[in-house]
């Protein structure tokens, strides 16, 4: 089976599974004691700079922790409508937090300073959950991706409030490899706290909590613990994680991810009975099938649909999609459409 | 003072503080094993037909109760941007029931089955909060009122998906009293459970959670005193009931409250400097004075912004407003904005 | 009916309804920015000292809102198996601020630093539930009292831990009365926050969570709010503190229950065929009755089984027990006992 | 490092790791849409008879998950006092469900009928958190081991009280292992549903919460999710399960760990000053080393203190602790202690 489905379709990377094979030798301390871990998070600091870390199972663990560390059950989050927090999670942030989401309409997944000022009201009155988070998602669900600056502009805008950002970075590393800029850089902008995804591109699971802002994270090993996301034998996910941050692997398989898409883009594009509906920026493509087609388009190459009033659909590519699943699928599809 | 800032800022009906008085003899049993709830709920049987109720303190307690009884934490609630459970009562809703609220934009306070289809999604799908009841608000806190067969339509839609409706009734006396029907009426519309309003229109405090649909209340005892909303001397607040009920008095408060919102209205739109914003329906008015005049105006007669964005303000009437206020209000105006 | 049952089987004392009556006069702010509640939180710090007040509508609401005061799902309140957050309040402390109680059996209902320091492990380990709070109540649900060395000793040992002290005064009235020591003799123990009951002792209802420890409450307005504690016509439970808090009407209304229970007991402890179970320290005094007695006392001078293994049953006297009341109770035990 | 720390201080069984990488081939569908998911489902149903099967990240999590699907937030939860959810899961089970636990002092980490009866009480009385199931582990986490016709003991006592019954079965395998009985054998006392752990015993990370009784199930898919434990690529956990149940493998991982503690056990009680606690029953000893060598040995062997209070330490020996392992030990402490 080759997917265009989501990234999570694919599998764990040769050298991320050689790196868990490698820790398993001998005991070693548990929940993150061990010697793996501590090597992990040095990993971390060289790459962003002086930063702290923990890690989770997964992205909703590592997003609602997050979140968790930064309000309390009065205050409220704000995202879009498209935020996987608020679409995706089974309303995890808001069972968790006991917190309000305010999902702004967005046409591209992107929020943006004016978007966002509108509901930076009714601070100080008790019956108004407190904005206290602003959650953004880089690169969003729609495929799209925020310049340097634009986070800059909404880092800032949540500080002059008092309040903090948060970016679910499930697919981080494809926006830095599709950015062009250096982790160092992302940390310039001053974003509080990053989910850093590893299980969508290439580990087998694991997610990095990095805290930029070290004041926020006092009580995370708690709120890790009571959120049932600390894992007992830790070094298996510290091990990857080494592993993904040697030799730039981390972007090396986003690279691979984003090339792929931009491939197929190029190739989606003159097709005629297609319309492209983001512009796509990473490594997802959303666009509008013949309706005729669609069937059997995705019962030989498995996509999702996303919005099913509008027809639109997914292809994501991931880090072990090949030229050849991408030629295959061109093919096929015009086969179909011509 | 003499305020048009909230229907809250009147004081207790004298009939009622006559009837908390009267129940203040003797010993009687605590938290509702009372006599005097015992008729009190005879008495919404029969307004409303069969029925359970249960009384709590404050509509926020109502609301949250009654939403509780239908939802499980990984369900949704379907409300309006404006709804009271989305912006007034401080997150209690995700708080108490751990779900997430999908709120609709709307430009009149009113959901309709055509803004609520497209939140119908997802069922089944374990990702996506499950949405399992839709709540409006009769009088909407926009001022304005759903009829009885646009409340039928949207029941209607909610039961096609064995969802349930509730209506924040903090003001349904003003409703009933506006639509000119019955309460039986407002029942046979289908609606699940009501929020039924006290202490917005005469009552010290009370509301009632009035079940239609009795199945859904099983735990409402639990649930009610787990959000600490049982009151031990509930005598006192089924008191007030039994007299709200008796000879229609919520009714002809709530006429009255309407009758001089209606003669505000009438006085205000022929006064030039003045916006109306919002078709008033029942007790409250919304409308743009002359910027330079607001706080002129405020000084002498209460009132609050409703969109300092806009201007807009909004002045309610109650139960108690006389036509006297009304004419001392406009005068004041008139001799300031003309 | 006259009742044994509990206190809160009473009415309203004449004063206190007064003082509703009244205050409802006129149009006034809601949400406690009425002229009342200024002047009722004056009171307390003439009362107390230099405190933060706050009204909720009940007991259970004055407690999880202290408690959320202090604490984080990640914490630990201790207190005792008896306590009225542990039995009574369906869980409301758990759901409301998510933490773990650890209950404590006592033969006395009240906690010592002998009993508590065994339950003070755990610090700064994940896995543990980190201890915040301590929680007594003031007189104890066994009737029992606390002298102000042992509340200090209590205070201390939490302060130590960098823990916070909190009292539950359902019946903190009678505990005063009992041990006739002023208010301010209280607030010197040490005690961060205290329930301070009004609805047992008098009032229609209200409760204030008094804050000794100021540091405590700054989030108090957003936590009251969302635990649906919020009362928006605040000038009628505020005007019925003033007058509590005036002339010691809340002394003299515990003094009376505290001498009740006091006669009561003379007598009771003479009657050959009851066993008094727990000394008797304000106004519950708990016993035995023959087994095949008790209905019969029961049909005619309402009471509650306390432990039904045990066939222990609780007296409680109220405000407006008098000593006929008694008088009568102990004529008719007598007719049966003998 | 060896260590007897705790049987999370293993690795992954060699042939476990292979089947994690013998299912790294191509793509397929995540969440448990996968071909692997329905293969391990499918072989619980052989090992237990008619069973739903989910799969967790962690032992907290399958706990939690478990204990949600049969309670709402006023319900409460009967265990030990000991007991993983009550101590070592940072309040996760009373966060997540919002229920209250009540926790039951016992000799030897064993509930029975006689301790659970007096705590099923307050039924139907809203005050009282409702007692709904009971949850026992198995092994204990004191290294005792339940009869299966004490668990039918407990089994049936919940049942007639329409409560459920929860075993924690972190180390469930080593259980069945001691107690020589067939996993079958087991689901025929009446157990409702099984957190059966993998992670302690031979699995990189995984657990499954087994459902006996089928009509819990309904909403789990969504508790599970909203709850954080649904894993994305989850072919690698159930492809881990496979293997686990195949040939066995899980019973012949535990017999090696109990093994090894019935041999450790059997030098430790020649050792004259070492003083056994507990009785041993699969792969825990509880003992007291001598005050002054105790860090000496820990230093060596790393073990965890269990009391600090009474200097009672833990040894847990592990699917891959060798007769080597023992042996090395045993002569570093008679060294220390001859």
């Amino acid at each position: 089976m080759r997917s265009f489905g989501s990234d999570n379709h694919s599998g764990i990377h040769p050298s991320i599974l050689e790196a868990i094979s490698k820790a398993n030798v001998d005991h070693d301390l548990s929940y993150g004691d061990d010697k793996y871990t501590q090597i992990a998070k040095q990993k971390f600091c060289e790459l962003f700079g002086d930063v702290e870390v923990f890690f989770t199972f997964n992205g909703t663990g590592a997003n609602v922790t997050s979140l968790g560390s930064a309000i309390k059950s009065h205050n409220s989050i704000i995202c879009t409508e498209s935020a996987h927090i608020n679409v995706d999670e089974c309303g995890a942030p808001e069972k968790l937090t006991g917190s309000k989401l305010i999902a702004i309409s967005t046409p591209d997944g992107k929020l943006t300073p004016e978007l966002i000022k509108p509901k930076l009201t009714g601070f100080g009155f008790c019956h108004h959950s407190q904005p206290k988070i602003i959650s953004i998602t880089q690169t969003t669900e729609l495929g799209t991706l925020y310049s340097l600056s634009e986070i800059k502009a909404i880092a800032d805008l949540a500080h002059s409030y008092d309040m903090y950002l948060h970016v679910d970075g499930a697919r981080f590393s494809n926006s830095i490899a599709a950015l062009g800029c250096t982790a160092k850089d992302f940390a310039a902008t001053g974003v509080d706290v990053l989910s850093f995804g590893g299980t969508k591109n290439g580990l087998m699971l694991g997610e990095a909590v990095v805290f930029f802002n070290k004041n926020m994270c006092g009580d995370f090993q708690y709120i890790r613990k009571q959120s049932m996301q600390l894992y007992s034998k830790m070094r298996f996910i510290s091990a990857q994680f080494i592993t993904y941050l040697e030799d730039n692997l981390w972007l090396k398989l986003a690279t691979q991810a984003n090339d792929m898409a931009v491939y197929l883009f190029e190739q989606l594009k003159d097709i005629e009975c297609i319309t492209i509906t983001q512009q796509p920026a990473a490594n997802a493509i959303f666009l509008i099938l013949p309706k005729d087609k669609k069937e059997i388009i995705r019962d030989q190459y498995f996509f999702y649909d996303w919005d099913e009033a509008t027809d639109e659909i997914r292809f994501m590519t991931s880090f072990d999609t090949t030229k050849d699943d991408i030629d295959s699928l061109i093919a096929f599809i015009r086969s179909q459409c011509n």
